[in-house]
């Protein structure tokens, strides 16, 4: 495997900088005979898309997707599937003066220390940009796994600084710019976030996602336990510094006779593993929490350095998110989606044979 | 790759369940003219054993490891690496009354889902004993890490329930039972756990680990990202439900002007990324967290149900872990190791020929 | 991946030297559910062994095969499976006089170069002896193929020298201690071989393998083909120099009206391609052919070097096999039965919802 | 790893049809510094293309190249390089008669079989036009290789049907359509092709490929060694069906005494072995072959089925291959050359500290 790939059997493979030519991916192991058409992937596309909420960036990207194989009549051919986002609104100009700068908390200084050179336009690589086609393939998996198994997974702020997302309602979600599924706190989300795009600084955020109906059974122990899978998948989202599974960092103080999920011929009395047990999906929502930094792309100066050694002061103008966490949420779902599609698969190539002799719990196996 | 192994150019692959014949791995990928005995593996694995304090679990597994191939004359070969341990001590009985039940907060019922049978003795696959292999394959990664490159791995428990260690004495760790570096806290931790195994409860813990003198460098974006791997790995271990990597999830209420970590040419003036920057090292202390959930092996009753959908009630009579954190000191301390032993032979794939033109922040690249 | 290990879905590893403590191997993806015992793989294992016949190998190596895990109360768990055969016969002072020696026509020198030090009993890691782990491998995987799918694999010696078998006779093969399917042609066979012992010389040969009711649709495109992981597995056995699927080398010379099977509702009316088209197989019979290298190991002095630069004569005593072609056979079936049933899980991954539109030409799909 | 992916530390991903939008490719791992521009990829994509002897396709595709991401200011930046190549001449309507038509000797049938539906124009992704991103990620392998390391690569045409090349002439290979190293049989092949082309026919032939300046120690004992590698990535080249090593097939009428290369201080005697010895490289030039099959698209008639399962004829009208024997050069070296990268990176990962005792017979290691 490379870095640039993900998956096992359900591999995407993606490339593009910020400020290159154009974006782009390659889905390998998508099962044959699958509807596929450039729209599918152009709604959760749009959805993270700067510019879209007068809080995130103003960089005008329209992110149009095009399909360049493996889809043949509309359906997928089981062959790979090439798709591409060709880049148009640059602006390299924002970035020339910080052609020699490192900008703390940026990937400016580790990629010039990994690779001796490095794309300095917008962070090249490093830039949160190329998570647009990790969106364009989860969307395809996301597709896959709703027709085929009936798994939804939809993400959501569940906190955004001091403001955390009190009641969980799912209508709400696609109702305001944030993905705060909490509508007595909108205004109060609003006001704070007024109140820090005047002061120049950032937040951050902790992005929620959730899948349901999850078959039981999916996941690859001891190494590639589905959580496992999800933490490398969510963790390796731009800005991650923390994953949790069900209750997370909670259980530290929880004991045992309460966090334990009861079992009944009627299903589980709790979720507080949050539909993972012993790196198996248990058949419950699958349920996972991310922690994102705030952006060091900051208008209060810092100090820093250049290549040549010297001291230098950043100040970065022009567009940039007071909030990254907002534009997480498609992106958590698109991973989590890859992963899915992923040991879906997998569990799929081993387990043809297998008799269940236990009850179901009301879930499909 | 399958499931049972981990890494891409440094690759552990397992086998071994709790009360099978043998655990045993395979090491392929470690470069040749280590120096290598079983003693270097001993040590780490009877700090994990259980047994060698009076809280932990009472089964005593000698765990000796013995090397059946890859080293010569003393020094790793560079062809694969065979180890095993020996099951000796697996008191069958224990377990016996249990073959049918689904105990609630273990993988019984998800690995009978997935596989359609399982090996029901002590949890089989499923177990924690299966981790004493992936603790030999660390000690080796450690050993190079340490001989070739400077890198020293130490882990502690930073917090059990809700006593948390405020000052971090590294001398403290391997002082007592706990690998607790606060030695004040100590009474307390000592009378909490008595107070707990009366009970017959078990607690939570959160354990940290930490990396130092690491070469800028290693981590191979966008998807294999040094942390992103070490959430893999730690999130693999039983238990876990929670990873940070640095100030974690701490981060969500952090302004963008205290986080971000400011660069000089005399270093950096904090550690808030926690070593990882734009998913690569950046030369700082590396510090991720686990949070693990208590074992629900405890002797309060709980609800449950059998293998034929009948309810029945599950009590764990016989040895268990109170708090399985103390445990996974060592054990998260071997998949740090060998998620950037890894790392370290993926870098020097790709990078024979970087000249870096920048300065290094007083760190070797 | 790792260089020792081959597979993607169904992952054998493998260690163990010539002359270590032990060989085992790691089987990671077989299916749940499988009746399997020691006994299924010590078939095969005897039928590799030197000593088997009076003229391959005097070395008395029992190579009786332990199950470690992964196999519970008769069946396979789906976890991985660990098997051991420990080393018993290992006579180090048959080699200890070429330990600065390379001798020519084996691996000394290359692994010399590669890793700066190497295990130079029997050839260390680069010993045939290496090949028993492959053939228990081999053996599970072949169970699992005939007992689900029908699949039957077998192989025999196709050429020795200058003696071609024209008449293929399955009932032959293990008549004989050459697996030779002619019987018209043993006498001049063993008359050979006589001859080739008392000159302390060697000789090359042809190995074929077959397979037959293989499903139609394994093999994954454009790398994965069926017939290109074939010939990777088979290049990959000691020896080995080439290998054909189908008519092999003499497509070269045929013309296209020739080559091509036609087909008819009734089925295929030729197998030229030998049971692979366009890297997937077709239903028919898959059939590959390996030509073999004489070893080098003769008692006809060679010139050589030694490790410090100086020329030396080598003379091989001590056991040898004057055919090393005759072993292969096993091993050939071994590594098809491997690279069949990773295709097989593989192909199952992705293809759950094939509905198939075309005529089955009597195979099934 | 996916099926459409080759390699482990430097991987190449493609993606295309013969009639889609475009094919394209990613190549992961490249180190960065290397200049590269699209004039690098061209040269071997114009000697790959049809329409540059009469005797070849007529099918005009201009091929060209473009960079669209890991190149910054001409150099590799050592993220991933996305590749494409716009289809412009697709001419489907050659190819609509064929629809529900099973052309034997073709993918057709078992395309149909592995996936349930399927491009059909042109061969879909069976088509040997998917091998022009090979080609293109070939020439950034062998631009590399010889930069860093002085290895060359170069390919040609050893025997058309009947007609053998004798003398091997480095510098007549490009002088002709042919690929062909013996001026003195020039006009001989000139001639056969005339009358196969009139005859409708086509015809088989044979591709030798020569890397020379290896370094000593390439390949990853004990499944992916060096000649196994080559042998999987050259029989996955479209129509190949035999892959041979140095001396191949010969190497069954050989004795050991006449096959092993003898070595001395001042290098080997001769190179039967083709460079790989024990699964590496031994410094020796690397010698194979390929054996390639006759097109079955001619317009002799044959026996076929469609779709529905009813017996029809098949002709192919159009554009054809008499020989693609003569097109499969430049994709034999770019897949060497790919080969070659992969296991360099994957030697150095593993190997840094290597201390060769050994003298080097006059090759650096």
């Amino acid at each position: 495997m490379s870095g640039n790939s993900i998956g096992q059997n359900f591999v995407v493979t993606t490339f593009g900088e910020s400020h290159g030519v154009a974006l782009g991916c390659i889905i390998d192991g998508c099962p044959p005979g699958l509807e596929l058409t450039e729209a599918d992937m152009q709604h959760d596309l749009d959805r993270r898309r700067p510019g879209t909420s007068r809080y995130t960036t103003a960089r005008r990207e329209p992110d149009e997707v095009r399909i360049l194989s493996g889809v043949f009549e509309g359906k997928t051919t089981g062959t790979s599937i090439g798709l591409i986002i060709e880049n148009t609104d640059q602006r390299s100009q924002d970035y020339s003066n910080i052609k020699d700068l490192f900008r703390p908390g940026h990937a400016d200084y580790t990629y010039q220390q990994k690779y001796g050179l490095r794309d300095y336009r917008g962070g090249g690589r490093s830039s949160a940009r190329e998570t647009a086609m990790r969106v364009a393939a989860g969307a395809v998996a996301k597709k896959y796994l709703k027709a085929v198994h009936g798994i939804e997974i939809y993400g959501f702020l569940s906190q955004l600084g001091p403001i955390e997302a009190e009641q969980i309602d799912r209508e709400q979600i696609e109702q305001n710019a944030f993905f705060f599924p909490d509508a007595s706190k909108l205004e109060a989300l609003d006001e704070y976030m007024r109140e820090l795009k005047k002061s120049g600084d950032s937040i951050g955020a902790k992005v929620s996602v959730i899948a349901t109906n999850v078959p039981v059974g999916l996941g690859e122990p001891v190494f590639d336990r589905l959580d496992a899978d999800i933490a490398h998948a969510l963790m390796g989202i731009n800005a991650v510094k923390g994953v949790e599974i069900g209750d997370g960092f909670a259980v530290v103080t929880q004991k045992g006779s309460e966090h334990r999920d009861l079992m009944s011929p009627e299903g589980f009395a709790s979720n507080h593993a949050g539909g993972v047990l012993g790196g198996i999906s248990s058949g419950q929502p699958i349920v996972a929490h991310m922690a994102l930094k705030p952006t060091s792309s900051i208008s209060i100066p810092g100090e820093s350095m250049t290549v040549q050694g010297n001291t230098a002061e950043v100040i970065t103008k022009g567009r940039h998110d007071p909030c990254v966490g907002i534009r997480a949420v498609p992106i958590a779902e698109a991973m989590l989606a890859i992963v899915l599609m992923d040991h879906l698969l997998r569990h799929r190539a081993q387990n043809q044979n297998v008799h269940s002799q236990t009850p179901v719990l009301g879930m499909r196996s």
